[in-house]
Formats: C-alpha cells, structure tokens, sequence
C-alpha cells in the first residue's frame, strides 16, 4: 500500500473503511458493569463467501493490539493482514472454503464504539466517560454482529491472547452458536502478574501530562511518552529471553561501541524504542487502558464460585488449545487448567503444546505447527459437515 | 526511628550522616569511559571492629536501590537495614568477629558522588553533567576507600544482584585484595531481556516533563510518577509468578469487588502503586538511570574475547555462589556460566542453588538456606585463618 492513501488513526476510529453495523437505541448493548452502551457500532471485516446454509462462518478475536483486519492490508499503517499466515485463500483458516467474520473489539479503536469514538450525546470524544467494559461485553457484541449477519451458529471462533479469553467466552455464553472453539495462547483469567504489568503500562499512560485524565482528544493532545513505554513494556513479555538473546543478545549499534550515555546503545533498546513509537501512531491510549482492564477482570470460574468446568457443563463444542513453551505471560499451565476443567465437563478437547522459543508472540509468527494443527482441526470437522473444499 | 527523626533523600545526597572519605583533585577516579571524576566522596558505613593485623573485613556490595545502610537504620526512611538478616551481632555476617564494610556507590544518592551531588565547579547539581560510570568504577573507588581504611586485603566481598556484579569485579579486577567473593543472585554479564527492562524504566523517567533533561533539581522539579512507573515495572521483576500468586492471587482490595474502573481494584495494583510511591521518596531519578545503565553495560566476559573463564586465570579467590530457583532476572542458568568459567580457570567454587519461590528478591529475605550457605563458607575459612569466634 502506498503511503499516500493510508489513513489517520483518527480517521480510522470515527469513520473506517471497514464494514460497519449501527446498533441505534432499540438495540442497546447491556455492559457486565450494569450501564447500557447505546448506541454503538461495530466496525469489521470479512474474507469468503458464506455458504448456503451459512454453516461455514469463522469469527476470528484479536488480541489486545490487533483489529478486524485480519487477512486484509491495514488501512493506518499499510501492512498486511496480523494473521495472513493462518487466513487468506490456500491458508490453514481457508477463505475459499470459510466466511471469516473478524470486528473490532468494542473498546476499540479501529471503528467500532470506545473511548475516542465522538459520543452522540456530546458530540465530543468518550474519553473516560466510555463505560467499562469487559471480555463479555466484547462477545455479547460480536453476538449481535453475527446475528446481523444472519448467522445462527459460527463454525469456529477462533483467537490468540485476549483473542483466546474471547474465544472461552463465546464457549461459555453462547455455546450452541459454537461449533468449535479455538483458543490460542490464552487463559481463562489474568494472573496476578499479568494484571501487574498491565497496571504498569496504565500508569504510564495516565502519568503523562498529555493524557489530560484522558481528555486529551478534546484537549489537541496526545500522550504519545506515556503509551510508548507502556507499550515498550508490554512487548518484553510478549517475547521470550532466548528470543531476545538469539535476536539481539548484548549487540551494540552499528557504530558497535558503548557511548557512556543514554541513547539506544543496544540493539535491544532501539528495536523497543522503534516498537513504542510505531505503537502510537495507531492506538489510542484511553482504548489501551479500557482493554487491558477488561482482560484483568477475565476470569471465567468465578462466575461459578471458582470451579471452571462448571463454566462449560452440557457444552458441544468441540474445543482445540495451543500454547508455546516459551510463553510466560500465558504459560502452558494456563491452556492445562482449562483442558482440565473441559474434561471434568466432559467436553471434547485436543491440546497441543508447541516447542517454539518466541514467546507469547509465537501465535502471530510463522509457526507451522500452530498453522498445521488448526488446519487439521478446522478440515477435519468440516468435511464431516460436508462444508465443500 | 521516629518519623521527626528523619531526613530527606535530598540531605543525606549532599551532607549524609553516614562516614565520609573525600579525595581530591590528587587523587581522581579514572573511569572506564576515560574521563577522570574529581573530587569525589564516599559515604559509607562500619560495624564492628577491625583487628589487629586488619585480616577481618567484609565489603558488603549493596544492589540497584539499596546503599549503605545494610545494617543500621535508615536515615531517609526509618527502615531498618537492608540486610540486617545476614549482617549483624550474631547474624550469619557476624558484626561481633568481623569489620563490615558497606559504601553507597559511585552514581548513587546516599552521600556518594552521584547525578544529584553538587558539583563543586558549578555549585549546581550534576544531573546530566555526571559522567556515565561501569561496575568496574564503582569497584575501583570502594578500593580506594578500602585503602583509605588501610586495608591490604579483604576477608571477604559479598553482595546480591548488582551487588554480586561487584563482587565478580572485585574478583577480577582486584583479585589479590579477596579472600572469599560471594556473588548471590547475579550474572557475569546483563541479558538482552534485563536491558529491555531498564531501558523501559529509563524511559519511563526521562519520558516525565517533570525530569527537564535531567536538570529537576536545579529547576526545582521532581519526576516523581516517571520514576514511580519505573520501580513499579522493576519490582515485577523482583518477584516471580508464583510468589504473586501466593501473596495477592485475583484477590480485590477490601471492598471485595470490582469498580469498573481505572482505581487499584486488585491488591496487587495497590501493592505496587504503594511501591512505586515511596521509593521516590528515597531515591533521585538520575541514579536510577546511572545504575541501570552501569548494570547493561557489565559484561566481565567481553573484555577478555568472550572468554569468560580468561577473566578469572590464575586467582587465589575461593568463589560461593547462591542463586534461586525462581529468579528470572537473574536465572541460575547465569551462576552457572560463572561456575563453568571458574572450574575452566581452576578456582575454588562453591555453589548452591536454594529453592524458593520469592524471586529476585529472595537475596534480601529470609532465606536460612542461603544464610547458612554464607554463613558456612565464611566460618570456614576464617577458621582457617585464625580470626576469633
């Protein structure tokens, strides 16, 4: 894409290029907090046609970070698709074969309702006057979308990290819409320690002048410092420490000695720096604290007095998790304690675990055992539908 | 200590009431960077007594945010000392048997010449003016403060993370003046995850208004919420999963339910704005980029070809190492390259690794495994030596 025709962040938030469904005041949608968010809209793509008896829809969930543009080039930044590896035609999620459905989180920040979407009411941005919301308030949208859409039952929900709490909350509310779940590197709460490093990145946001107690839209601000080094800081753990010492261990830049200063000596700290600074131009920071909020709240057991296979009694999906060994914000032992809780539910269940040291971040790289695994799990339930190659 | 008893972080920088050694412009520190420091101070403190024929001290090497009050009360905070656990009358370090050494670094804010020392040149502030300083300066000015004390050489030299950096400096560097070096929960070089990690708090600092490219003192500012997203992010590093879980879990603070909002609903949230709060209190924002820095650039290894094992040719020092289970800052798989590196060089080792779900921060609790592993090693061999029970 050239760069001429990628568009503002802004731009993109109020009113994308992507599909859009308007819910008006007849349709609002009621928050897990109790306030109802009305009216709102959800913006999303889709790749494929559905079939006849629309039995071959596919919701694909991002994660914290990510968008509805899944498979398609990014209308901000001019990238290709966040998954193109795992959707797109002749891909493991085939687009000849499925309708991919994938909408922005509500929350958001690429055209479906958040914080810097203009509230009608005011006409000026929520800011903090967006209601808090949660991982099932995200999912209780994507239902209306989907219902929209005229689909009864997804074929699959498919997704990685918050895309994966996602993906158990649609198992868990809306059970017979799915057929099978998909839930990567992912758990089905935040741990004490992931919600401690997303406190630290909302700090850092909300230290910034420029935040303006999060009316810095309204103010021609933007708290760009604060959101770099919350981003800075989220991306360590999306990555491992052999990653790091196989990508960039202590090498220095390319003058390749120490400066005896504080600019990026290492390579290390200018790939952070770069990764902070890219971050900004297309995220919105109100939207990044209201996220990682939602997923701190996640926890499905203890909507059933902390026993999670309660949470998936009588299910009939069919559900396949995936975690990588060198995941540490979303380790292995996460994807098991649901594996357990689906067997005492008696649900059907594969899990496999991949050796990769990329971390958390492995579920969006080349990872062919990732991709050869969903494949087999996708292909192998839809010809026994007889969904057509 | 009553709290009127206590001064600011400000006083004990400039005038503390720890012991003072000046040194003049005839006796400069010449740092790594191949400037020159001069004059320079060291404030330190003493307990016990050195004997006779002066063959019983201990340096005490303190860590990032400590200094040197290991043993006395604190004079900013009230606190007691740091690790008056290991050190003391009758502790594993036994202050009634042996003369305990332990100086605030070169680059600190504790009365040692650091970023906020007034420079007597100017009358203002170093901030920035400060020159960049390595483990091995901080080193090579405790031996100056050593030989200002008349000692030839020390018992002993211990310390924990950037404390055990030291401690494999002294080895190195000085390797005739150490009988025993007790480096505990440290590495021989930092890892590319450690400098991401302080490259993120560093930019947490310098990303604060309020830090005015390093000048705050003279401009009468503090970069207070910069500095505490910085020790917030670090202090997650300092514990593991595991003890997070153990200590906070998802519990919520005493309401005992969630706000929907951007307040600490969880204790962990609240634990660790509490510790980033106080810890400006104490601490100048311009060490913490000093020290950290001087933490990346420690690389023992790089200055002999990669060999780390040339580093350590030919010493007499007989080496306890101690590292935890649980610790991800500094893993064990880090002690035991220094291990390797010393068995290749034919030194004397000891190492033990204790198990302990604590984290980094084990090195600073109560840990009786690792205080009978150093209080063991240095029994032993002042025994040996003669020097009285």
């Amino acid at each position: 894409m050239e760069q001429s025709k990628v568009r503002s962040a802004r731009d993109e938030a109020n009113s994308p290029t992507s599909k859009l469904v308007q819910f008006g005041a007849d349709k609002p949608l009621k928050l897990g907090s109790g306030s109802l968010l009305s009216p709102f809209q959800i913006a999303y793509q889709t790749e494929g046609e559905l079939n006849a008896d629309r039995s071959n829809a596919i919701l694909i969930c991002h994660a914290l970070t990510g968008d509805q543009h899944v498979a398609n080039v990014h209308p901000v930044t001019g990238k290709s698709g966040w998954w193109e590896m795992l959707v797109g035609p002749g891909r493991p999620i085939d687009t000849n074969r499925f309708f991919v459905i994938c909408s922005n989180v509500i929350g958001g920040c690429m055209g479906s309702s958040g914080p810097a979407t203009i509230d009608p009411a005011t006409g000026k941005a929520y800011g903090l006057n967006f209601p808090v919301i949660t991982i099932g308030d995200m999912v209780k949208a994507q239902a209306m979308l989907v219902d929209h859409l005229g689909i009864d039952q997804l074929f699959a929900v498919v997704g990685g990290s918050m895309g994966g709490m996602q993906v158990l909350e649609w198992a868990h509310s809306f059970s017979d819409r799915v057929r099978l779940a998909i839930p990567i590197a992912t758990g089905a709460r935040h741990t004490a320690q992931n919600i401690a490093f997303n406190e630290v990145g909302r700090q850092a946001v909300m230290a910034d002048p420029d935040w303006c107690g999060g009316d810095y839209i309204e103010q021609g601000r933007h708290p760009a410092k604060g959101l770099a080094v919350a981003r800075m800081g989220a991306h360590i753990t999306y990555l491992s420490e052999a990653a790091l010492h196989r990508k960039f261990g202590r090498n220095l830049q390319d003058r390749n000695e120490i400066t005896f200063g504080f600019d990026a000596d290492f390579q290390i700290e200018s790939y952070l720096r770069h990764q902070g600074f890219t971050f900004v131009d297309r995220f919105d920071a109100n939207s990044y604290l209201y996220l990682t909020r939602a997923m701190d709240y996640f926890d499905l057991a203890a909507e059933h007095n902390g026993r999670l296979a309660d949470a998936f009694r009588g299910t009939k999906t069919r559900f396949c998790l995936v975690s990588f060994t060198s995941d540490w914000l979303f380790p292995t032992e996460e994807s098991r304690m649901i594996v357990h809780a689906l067997n005492a539910a008696g649900a059907s269940v594969s899990f496999v675990e991949i050796e990769s040291d990329k971390g958390h971040d492995a579920f969006l790289l080349d990872e062919p055992e990732m991709h050869a695994a969903v494949h087999g799990f996708v292909n192998a339930a839809a010809r026994q539908m007889g969904i057509g190659e």
